[in-house]
């Protein structure tokens, strides 16, 4: 082991420059961590000429990440570009058919081609770590991968898109609509080019189903994930919820219904003097439910240079020490698609009604909650205006089919303006 | 990696017995993410007789722990009886002597004579792991050890005694003073025989050294750990802290003053919005602040059958998985006992003081702080009854040694009745 692990490292965007930084400003740390030493030999990105916030001149330079990965001076191929398909993949293909070790910080490509690239690296007789990507500097990866391995895993959660994050408490705190924060983070840079990456939930829809993967021993399938993002959360729903004692944030779940798994990342409501209720801004946070160490919260940065670039390196020692781990926590043959859950787990479900003003109007609601099987825990109805009366009601534990049942039924009664809103409430 | 990994299992208490049930249990899934078994041939424990919570009747029985450590069956030695002196440390040195690992859950031991038992260890080219010697399922151990690896670490704290955060909890919650919630805790089977050990603080004191050793670097040291215990925190503290917006908690504090390594366990107070001091009854909390990472927080259960030994399973996979770590994340013969911090880092400070009814009384107050070069950042002031009024000072950053000036010359005033108090504020 006194050999130097070689690096090459594609990309050099925030995260490729962070890791970049580490190595060089901490060569000494890391060398007594591992037992050797850890040395950059090359690296790549599509534009030479680019000004970088790091000293790059003592390293190899490839314009092209797949020559990257066969060089014979690297032996720990560093995948930071990014992307589903392309250059990333093949990149990675690449690597491990030339005898290298992969870490990555690409959720989309493992969400999507984890199988594959797992059962690549298995055969290559490789491995691909990833732990940068899911939540940043949270160790979450290491968490479910090592820590956890004596549990049966209940219950994977997590707030894992600081973007909408910070969309959801800023417009709480500062009570601003929606349209008005999202133009607010664009302006800021928070916002990933394709907005709908994060707003429509698809990045953390990514990170869940490679959480969901670890934790319940299947191939990552993001296909199997049900997503919904946070464009038709109103101000008035999140004022209304926190009056009910609520936050609102977008929030993935991931549990084994006992009939198969179920994957969501959807806007959900949590009790606001929860953790998963407390964390404001973009913050990130992973709560995992075991059978045996119970509830497990961990909590930090989710993105930016300095806690992606520590769990990338948190990998590159993990692999310069000589640890070397299935790509999913268990050999890829053995793992199975997930069997998605037809129906969610039960769960008490908010709903906003703007009611008629009429007589008898709120009974006609609560006959066609109660002939949906659905019975009430609380309701609140505020004042009337401009016709219409706010109500809001909070269900006790129903199933998803019944809430569905019950909104399709609503409009039918004639007592109601527009259309209701549904919330899940996730008990945590 | 096919053979199987043999246990031996010495101390059948609860977290014993914890780690038998996992792994009667588990056995598949433990295989799988293993990629082989996981078994166990002998146990040991004072009593045969005694009626454990497990069938223990398909493994072989050992009397004296020694014994069961250099059994030719036995790979992987678990210590789980405890102590710092003793039987637990002898049956370590036998299993390491005999060619075997250990895992051992035991904080005082490896605070005390961790440095010795990880230089047999490597001699012996063989490894300890203790994740379940601190803040029980919480995977602080290896998040320090492996996650955190690039970072240079700037603090690590924790509320680790979940007795202590019980006791301190419920006393503001049920407006109860400490020895009346020291007796209930008591009944309630939560103080560890010799109570010292937890409201004392000794016990998070423990935990502490082995975090600050594998945080900074150093031998584990708890003899250089100052440590104070919660006997004096008072109900009027409590309250009034929490009107200054505060918690009072048990925190360890570890952290490099560039003069030295600071180690605290002691009572201060944390902002009550703040993680730490949302932290209720029994739960730990540990937060590690690095360089590249920024604040990362844990938090779950700290004791416990369930969780503990899941920390303890956590150990043994890794090993059967055949990573292999120094104890303290470095060679041990690297490590140098840590240089005591002289002064701790500045920090603001609470003060309560009781005022005696006299015209100018707090003008001499706010003279003396002045001539220790203390400014004050808040005051208050509550009414006269029996002749004194409670005044609260929270100071702008000061050093210990400024306060430790200031309460010694504030009697001298004539002003105060009785002992004044201070605690330090952790920012957090």
């Amino acid at each position: 082991m006194s050999t130097p692990l070689r690096l090459g490292i594609a990309g050099l965007g925030t995260v490729g420059i962070g890791v970049v930084k580490i190595i060089q400003t901490h060569a000494d740390l890391i060398s007594a961590r591992c037992g050797r030493e850890v040395r950059i030999t090359a690296v790549c990105a599509r534009d030479r000429t680019r000004n970088r916030d790091a000293d790059l001149s003592h390293y190899a330079w490839e314009d092209c990440a797949p020559d990257l990965a066969r060089r014979d001076d690297v032996d720990l191929f560093l995948e930071l570009i990014g992307g589903e398909e392309g250059i990333a993949r093949e990149a990675i293909e690449v690597a491990l058919a030339h005898g290298k070790d992969v870490v990555t910080a690409n959720k989309a490509l493992l969400a999507v081609h984890g199988q594959q690239l797992a059962e690549s690296a298995e055969a290559a007789g490789r491995v691909i770590r990833f732990e940068a990507a899911v939540a940043g500097g949270i160790p979450v990866i290491k968490t479910l991968t090592e820590s956890l391995a004596g549990n049966s895993i209940k219950r994977v959660m997590g707030v894992m898109n600081g973007t909408c994050n910070y969309i959801l408490t800023r417009m709480q705190s500062a009570g601003l609509p929606y349209d008005t924060v999202f133009e607010e983070a664009r302006r800021l840079g928070y916002l990933e080019a394709d907005p709908t990456l994060d707003v429509g939930g698809i990045d953390a829809g990514h990170k869940l189903a490679l959480l969901a993967a670890i934790a319940f021993g299947t191939q990552p399938a993001f296909d199997a994930v049900e997503i919904e993002g946070i464009e038709r959360v109103s101000i008035d729903d999140i004022h209304r919820a926190a009056d009910m004692g609520y936050r609102i944030k977008l929030l993935g779940v991931a549990q084994s219904t006992g009939r198969g798994l179920e994957q969501r990342m959807s806007p959900c409501l949590v009790p606001a003097d929860s953790p998963l209720g407390q964390l404001e801004g973009g913050t990130n946070m992973v709560v995992i439910e075991g059978d045996a160490v119970g509830q497990i919260v961990l909590r930090g940065a989710g993105a930016g240079e300095g806690p992606t670039a520590s769990a990338v390196m948190s990998d590159v020692i993990e692999i310069a020490r000589g640890v070397r781990l299935p790509t999913f926590g268990q050999p890829a043959s053995a793992l199975a698609r997930p069997t998605p859950a037809r129906t969610a787990v039960p769960a008490a479900y908010y709903l906003r009604l703007e009611l008629v003003d009429k007589p008898g109007a709120l009974a006609k609601v609560a006959t066609v909650l109660g002939d949906a099987g659905i019975s009430i825990d609380r309701m609140r109805q505020y004042g009337h205006s401009d016709g219409a009366a706010p109500v809001l009601i909070v269900t006790h534990k129903t199933t998803p089919d019944a809430i569905d049942h019950a909104i399709a039924a609503l409009p039918g009664t004639g007592v109601i303006h527009g259309e209701p809103v549904e919330l899940r409430i996730e008990e945590v």
